[in-house]
Formats: structure tokens, C-alpha cells, sequence
């Protein structure tokens, strides 16, 4: 394996310019930390352009793992020593392990083909902010089986490090896309899905509603709920019961029960 | 209002000692951080044995607010400078304003009591790690009208800071206690509960499970999920499907739904 020493080697500059949204976006490529979360997202196909391993970090058995995934390893792997591997790794994700890749490919035209022959359901969440919630909401998805996530007008990024691990992976399996709120929803009157929005004071029970058709499920900011551009006549406003003190879910929390109403009811 | 300056104060150190759980413990008390919680927690009767106001931070409104909640404001009240307050402030709840009470009071034969005339829908959390899961949880069994919540073997405190905020607070609200293992599954047999644990690999479909009689929802752990002394004949291990890539969905994912499921079938 090809050993880099210094922090101003461009491979490991070009790493560390991953933490950010930014540096991704201007790579279209993004980095993954932790051996769990490489491993899942090997075997769900994503490719690596690069591994860098601290072999003192790393727990036993992850490296002939990662080789066995990854055909081209004499390629792309990298060594690294302590040092380094504490400068370019993320938060407390410190087992020795990152992998590189090119963003995968995501689109509503994709996503539009995959579920084509399907009646759909999916998701989409406007505007939601924190990392962590959208990875929990992704992994409730994944769990539901629903046939693609819509991130629309996005706060946060899909491959964010913390995305990536509050999602367990399922960031790299679930179908789904990012775009502005305007092209979705018409996007989606356009493909008469009916659009179920959820809503505090919607006038439907969330439970009452028909989920088994071309379905999409909305839901909003976490402090903001939905932008007003969701109150409309075609739209169908709904509201789990609150029966306590506060007045709403946490949104991954509504997220999950949402999703797997609408699945308890596509398998009756 | 009283002035505190100095950090040596008697009441400022046993303050700052309500930030570990341990202090809490000793002292039988706890601290509220950040206005929303606070007031949340004074709407639902708790009550303040110290309030600290720093009131170049605090937001306008919020001191008229809070003192109309607390009745011996004068007593309680404390005016402390902004360096002091960042000494016991938690985290980055830096809105100018500390709570303390004494801890309320919780036992198992109090949730009794206050479920005695329904048929309760009890939720059973073992050995939660995280306060924010937690805080989560009692967020979803309050929306969901849940009965009350135990917390059995508990790795993290009700009354932690993070627990409080992200429960909104509902933590002094929802009917609760904390209790061993072991006493918590002999007192719902003995009170002829249907048990329905929360499994990956459960025998039984959440979903086909009548939950509308008198129930108790149990969920393990984040990682390790329940213990096995609920691998017994009269506990209905129960799955959630899980229809992707990740084997589980988070913990206070699978609360929520499971919380609602039984909200649903008790609406019907």
C-alpha cells in the first residue's frame, strides 16, 4: 500500500476539504468515516476512489473486509499513520478507516424510473436541518420500504458525515433525490400522486387517510413545519392525535410512524 | 432581586453539581435549563426552589412570563452576572435563565395509582443509553397519550439536561418511574399485563397484535436491545417489518410507531 506521511499531500488536502458541504459539492465526491459505514456502503455498490488506513487504529478483520469489497484496493488504498488519520477523520469516528467516492448519482428523473413500475410511495421532507434527523428519517424509510426519499429545498446534506451514520448507511440504499420545492411538488401533481402533508392543525386524521395509492408523504423544517407553498387544495393536510403537553413530534419520530402507517396498510 | 457575584457562593456550587447525574442524586434535585423548558415545566406544577436569571441574556417577555408562574419569585429569584452564568449554564442553553427543584416524585405505585381506573398502555424502556433517545421517547408516548413510561435499569437519568430538552419538557408531564428490571416485569405480570417486547427477530407481527387491552410496550437498549429476561413465555416478542438494507430501525424510531400503532387500534 502506497504510505502518504505529509498533511500537505493533495490526496489528504483534498480529503479533509470533504468535511464540508462545500468541499463536496466542488468535488462531487464525498467521504465516509467509520468501517461500519463503509462496509455497508460497498456492499450496496458504492465505489471507492480512495481508502486511507491507519492499520494501529483499525479493529482486526475490517481490512480483509474492506479488500474483499473493494477489487481495486492496490489502487486506491492508502496508508496513513496516527497523526495524520486524526487530522483528516471526522467528529469521534476513529476506528481508521475513510473511504472517498464519487457523489452518487441522484436525480427525480432516477428516481421516477426505479418506481416506475411500482405504486409508489415516497417521501418528502422540506427543508430539514439537522444531519442527524434526516439519517434516522432515511433509515425509517429504508426500514418501510419506501420507494424514494425526496430532500427538497435542503438545509443539510444528504451525504453529510453525520447523515451518513445516523442513517446506518441506508443513505446509500434508499432511493431518493435532492431539489427545489417548487419542481417536487409539481413534479408530483404532474404524476398524480396524492400528497398527503404533514400538518399540526391538518384538517384530516392522519390515520384516516388512504395510503395505498401513488402516495407522497411531505413533512417540514423541524422548527418551521412545511412552507405555505404545501397549502393548496390538491394538497391533503393531516395531523397525528397529540394528546399531551406538547404540540408536536419530533420529526424523524413522525417521520417513522407516517411511514410505517402507510406500510401496515399496503400490507393488509 | 438577590445579586450572586461570586462562583464560591454555596447555591451557585450546588447548582453547578445538578449537571452530573450523580450530583442530582445526592442533592435529590435538578436543574431546568433554557426559558421553553422551564416554563413547560412550571405550566405542568413544578415547582422552583431557585431560579437564576441573567438578565442581559434573557429574552424580553420571558422574566414576566416566569414570574407570573412562581408565586414566590422574590424567594426563589436570583440575579447573577454573565460571567456566572456561563459557569452554570449547560451546554450552549445560554438563554439566560437556571431553574432548580427538587426532583419530583416517582414510584411505580404512583404510576399505579394514576392508571388504576383505565386500561393502561404502559411503555417499558430498558437500559437506554442515551439522554436524547430518551428525551425522545417521552416526546412520542406523550403525543401519544401513553399512560405511563418506565424506565427500567437505566443507563441515563430522566431529569438529564438533554432528556429535558428533548422531550420539550414532556418529561415532567408524562406519568413515569424508574425501576429495576426484574421488579418492573414481575409487577406487570402480577398485574396481568400483555407484555409485547420490541424484537428484531420476534415471533409475532407488530402489527397483527391487539393492543387495545391493557399492554405494555417494552425496548431494549440502543445497541444491544433487551435483556434476556424477556425471552420468556408469557412476553410476545413482536417485530416491526424491516424491509431494506438496515436490520433496525433507532430506538425512538421504533418507539414512535409502536407508541401509535396502539394509539390507532384504541381510536378505532
Amino acid at each position: 500500500m502506497e504510505e502518504i506521511s505529509s498533511k500537505h499531500n493533495p490526496r489528504i488536502k483534498s480529503l479533509v476539504r470533504l468535511h464540508t458541504s462545500r468541499g463536496r459539492q466542488q468535488q462531487n465526491r464525498i467521504a465516509i468515516f467509520g468501517s461500519r459505514e463503509i462496509v455497508r456502503a460497498l456492499q450496496v455498490g458504492v465505489e471507492a476512489d480512495g481508502i486511507f488506513v491507519c492499520s494501529k487504529l483499525l479493529r482486526q478483520g475490517v481490512l480483509a473486509q474492506v479488500q474483499e469489497l473493494v477489487p481495486n484496493f492496490a489502487e486506491v488504498g492508502v496508508s496513513i499513520s496516527e497523526e495524520l488519520f486524526s487530522k483528516v477523520s471526522f467528529g469521534d469516528r476513529g476506528d481508521g478507516i475513510v473511504m472517498t467516492a464519487i457523489r452518487p448519482n441522484q436525480s427525480l428523473e432516477l428516481l421516477a424510473e426505479s418506481c416506475a413500475a411500482k405504486t409508489p410511495l415516497l417521501a418528502v421532507v422540506e427543508s430539514i436541518e439537522k444531519p442527524g434527523n434526516l439519517g434516522a428519517i432515511l433509515r425509517s424509510a429504508d426500514g418501510a420500504g419506501i420507494d424514494g426519499v425526496i430532500v427538497a429545498d435542503p438545509l443539510t446534506d444528504w451525504f453529510h458525515p453525520n447523515t451518513i451514520r445516523s442513517s446506518l448507511a441506508t443513505c446509500f440504499s434508499v432511493n431518493g433525490c435532492v431539489a427545489n420545492s417548487d419542481t417536487v411538488q409539481q413534479w408530483l401533481v404532474d404524476n398524480d400522486f396524492q400528497i398527503v402533508a404533514a400538518s399540526l392543525d391538518g384538517a384530516s386524521d392522519f390515520f384516516a387517510c388512504d395510503l395505498t395509492g401513488k402516495t407522497a408523504i411531505v413533512l417540514g423544517n423541524e422548527a418551521n413545519g412545511l412552507s405555505s407553498r404545501w397549502q393548496r387544495s390538491n394538497v391533503l393536510a393531516a395531523r397525528l392525535p397529540m394528546l399531551g403537553l406538547a404540540d408536536s413530534l419530533n420529526v424523524s419520530a413522525a417521520a417513522a410512524v407516517m411511514f410505517y402507517e402507510a406500510r401496515r396498510q399496503r400490507m393488509l
